[in-house]
């Protein structure tokens, strides 16, 4: 079966030119956009459709308006909670930012030796695999890949992974109370891959955070792997000086 | 005045030439050198200058040998602990890493806007900068600049950074118990300066930690922005849910 290719509609495919203008650099965070008139005189369009394009960048959170002055470019960086335990969503909540997520895939896969050592099983053993790209105002912050043993979450893939909080499920649904959570932050580069699905240019500078999460039980109930862009995330914490540990 | 240029023994170039191959990834961590007899056909000198060249890395902590194998490439990756606050070295320690120091720069500075902030002080005000790059088993890890407020610390530069904990300084000697820190990690890469001392390629990928710490009486007593190598760092932590914070 052949599809015809779809050609997307003049103002968004402005739009797309100026995302990838504010991806690449070349449009910084804070800077002014092109006026409509500009727009419409570099591309040879209407007015009408460069007003288009630029409420676009407006509506999905790449730019914002102000009086009198014009549209600017607003990347939002993230400022990461890494004091306690908390889900992606919620963190972003609390800061004001609207979360969103695309699921990308789910299934059940035979677990590879990373993945193995990170659920604490064997080579081979059954696990959801979830993954989803998170949003914050509707921009891409992060490539997420979760697993989840399937021994302990029966029929887990009915639930709504664009909606539904996995944390809220895992703790309100399945009963396995969250207990803690072991982190590594590492650097990284996307690939082709990953660079596509979050929208960035190949070889962007990445956070990759890996967790494991455990339960009342000390059961581990899920591992993640996350690519969170590096010039949109920071991690923030705060930390005390040991007593003999 | 002019200096005759200083050229280093054959065995140091040839160091040399084999560390640039491993901090440009040609040669990889667990990856095997060449042998003492590949190394002085390659470069056309003796088996013993190519011996010399092979010790100089392993007592450097790039490489190490296996009996009746040869000599492997090692870059260490230093998990650094996010659990508590302590200090570069005393982390290195408790993981059977050999910390070291370099001074690169000592003095007082009228703060800018950036490290002002840090400092919760006004622009202008007079701090202490101390930069040095760390180093775990002899390699470069992190190029750390901190900086001290100058009224709270008398005469702090007649100690000898790189023999001496900041730390304990700071507590043992000027009686500043802390009481916690503040952390930010972000992602940066390296420029042709951060790179050159630090022995790396420019554009390395870096970890950018902020950091605020406050003695007992909530005054900031220090604050740093260290630059630590991304593939030689990784960052680990353990996360609880929170109680209403």
């Amino acid at each position: 079966m052949t599809k015809k290719p779809y050609i997307p509609p003049l103002y968004i495919q402005i739009k797309d030119i100026l995302i990838e203008k504010i991806n690449s650099g070349e449009l910084e965070s804070g800077s002014q956009l092109p006026s409509e008139r500009e727009i419409s005189e570099t591309y040879q369009i209407s007015r009408m459709t460069a007003r288009s394009a630029l409420t676009q960048l407006v509506d999905l959170g790449y730019a914002y308006r102000v009086k009198g002055k014009g549209t600017f470019v607003r990347i939002p960086n993230f400022e990461r909670d890494f004091v306690k335990l908390s889900g992606f969503s919620q963190m972003l909540i609390s800061r004001g930012i609207k979360p969103s997520n695309r699921v990308v895939k789910t299934g059940i896969i035979e677990v590879d030796k990373k993945i193995a050592s990170l659920l604490e099983t064997t080579i081979g053993a059954k696990a959801y695999e979830i993954v989803r790209v998170r949003y914050g105002d509707n921009i891409p912050l992060a490539l997420e890949y979760s697993y989840l043993p399937v021994s302990l979450f029966d029929d887990l893939l009915q639930y709504d992974f664009e909606k539904d909080s996995l944390y809220e499920i895992i703790e309100n649904i399945y009963n396995h109370k969250l207990k803690f959570s072991k982190q590594w932050i590492k650097i990284t580069t996307l690939d082709e891959n990953e660079a596509k699905m979050l929208d960035v240019a190949e070889n962007t500078p990445a956070f990759l955070l890996e967790s494991i999460s455990y339960d009342m039980d000390d059961r581990v109930v899920e591992a993640t792997r996350s690519l969170n862009i590096g010039d949109r995330t920071t991690f923030y914490t705060e930390l005390w000086p040991g007593s003999g540990v």
